[in-house]
């Protein structure tokens, strides 16, 4: 049962037909939508890495597709983790900790820079030709409509252990000529989201009707709705262009948080519950998190498809359970 | 026993003086001279971290006044050591591994980004207020005169570690407050090196009449004198306009290897039978890593003082048993 049918079209995917990929990370939001994608639409071969103690519902929820091998990138033999594989054509590297709880760096480390080396080393013992490295716009901090090649000022230790992977990859690929494409993903949302995040909360708040306490919403952020998102991925998996290149995987537009929740108003009709100005802002709150996604378009023929409230609707039926 | 009575003067001694300082790194080059720095010139209290394999000659011969604990930072729980090295004031974080010998991608995380990771950890438990980090030129990669604001493009996994590590840092530092000066060193060279390392090899080359096999030479060098280094870690430690800055520290002159090669003929009066093109480049080699040394003049008052030619005649004392 796919969650929705106006999947936009991703022009490249019979290079990807029956060809092994393996996405870590695999569980999590992004990863199970660009699975649902590899396996659907793509008809690739796909072998998922979770760590032992995920939860694996979002995986369940879209068919198991993918076969599925449970070991923890920060501590696993990467040459073990490799028996357990097998040979693959690219490694989409999505595995990550932190960025909704707050760890330690000494775990941080562990999980995306540590992790990040295991997948690495992980792809040159399977034969990998191209490794896909799911960056985040808290790589630059606050920052409007940044540029790629603009300071990278990461101001939590999740933003610094992203940038630090990604250096990690792109010297790897240096050495090893593993093509090593790094996407800097902004704020993404959709189906399967973990409902306690902003756009699954503020839109379950508009259809209970349950009040919802924010703070007072002037953070601007960059919403990229998740089929963009595995869109994205996908191209930078295939795109002879995109190997050892870096880009931002954004819209472009930032929208305020409390924009956002004028948005979901307008779109059911009824006022969002929503506290503005109940909960503090963080003392390291970025009121910025936009990127210029012009190098995506150019180089990879990529940009976001779905506007903002298209991609709310569809959030929506999917969180009422029905098919948009 | 003193290895130079004319290190150059630091002004700013007395105000480390009494006062509990850690150094990580501390039976390596660098670290075992400013362990000599800090506990004969500044009389700190110092507390060196090693790791239990580390080979301690070079701190034995500097006379041992610091207190050594001995765990290794890749693997500690931070909160055991900081009751082993108990409260102190600022931390030197220079332990690194693989700059000379090629390790994995995971045993660099493990060594340069989880071993930062950990020595931050102990730095907040031990109520330390300032962190100095030792980075390095190759963060940069292949890069001559080097801006601190230019771009990092590391060619080697210790490079892109090095980055990672000093992120982390700063990250940390705008969390937790913790003062984060990042020191980006260039070649550093000097009594206590490595026998197999450029600089004494070409010294004993000279000396012996040995021999030694070389690449063509062309590549450029910032070499840096070890007391100028030391130099620059104490003021970054003590210099308020040190706190959450980056500085280089090199000489800001570019010399090639073999240019190199006949400063120490010209020196020994004999020439070097140094067999330039005998050994082929690498095929990663960087021809330029040199640095601009404006920054560091400016905010820290701090600028090389020991020209290439008294640096090597000062080496090749040392390596002579003679004092220079």
């Amino acid at each position: 049962m796919p969650l929705y049918a106006t999947r936009p079209t991703v022009t490249v995917v019979d290079q990807l037909q029956s060809v092994p990929v393996v996405v870590t990370g695999a569980a999590g939001f992004v990863g199970a939508n660009l699975i649902q994608a590899l396996t659907e639409k793509c008809e690739a071969s796909v072998v998922g890495v979770v760590r032992p103690t995920s939860d694996l519902s979002r995986l369940r929820r879209m068919g198991g597709r993918a076969r599925i091998v449970s070991r923890d990138l920060a501590e696993v033999d990467p040459s073990e983790l490799a028996e357990l594989v097998g040979p693959a054509q690219t490694v989409f590297h999505l595995a990550a900790a932190g960025i909704h709880a707050r760890i330690s760096p000494t775990e941080l480390v562990a999980a995306n820079v540590r992790g990040t080396a295991a997948a690495l080393e992980l792809a040159n013992c399977i034969g990998a030709r191209r490794f896909v490295y799911a960056g985040s716009c808290f790589e630059y901090g606050d920052a409007a409509h940044a540029r790629e090649d603009g300071p990278l000022q990461p101001t939590s230790e999740y933003g610094a252990s992203k940038v630090a992977g990604g250096l990690m990859a792109q010297a790897v690929g240096r050495q090893t000529g593993l093509e090593v494409a790094w996407l800097r993903l902004y704020t993404v949302y959709g189906p399967l989201e973990r409902p306690a995040r902003l756009v699954p909360s503020v839109l379950m708040s508009a259809l209970t009707r349950r009040p919802l306490g924010l703070t007072g919403g002037d953070q601007g952020r960059d919403f990229l709705y998740v089929d963009d998102a595995v869109d994205a991925l996908i191209v930078a998996a295939v795109a002879e262009a995109a190997a050892g290149e870096l880009f931002n995987i954004c819209t472009g537009v930032e929208t305020k948080v409390r924009e956002l929740v004028e948005l979901v108003s307008e779109i059911t009709n009824s006022p969002v519950p929503a506290l503005l100005g109940e909960r503090p802002y963080r003392s390291d709150e970025m009121w910025h998190q936009s990127g210029d996604p012009a190098r995506a378009a150019e180089v990879l023929g990529w940009r976001a498809r779905v506007t903002l409230r298209d991609g709310l609707v569809r959030t929506m039926a999917a969180l009422q359970g029905s098919e948009s």
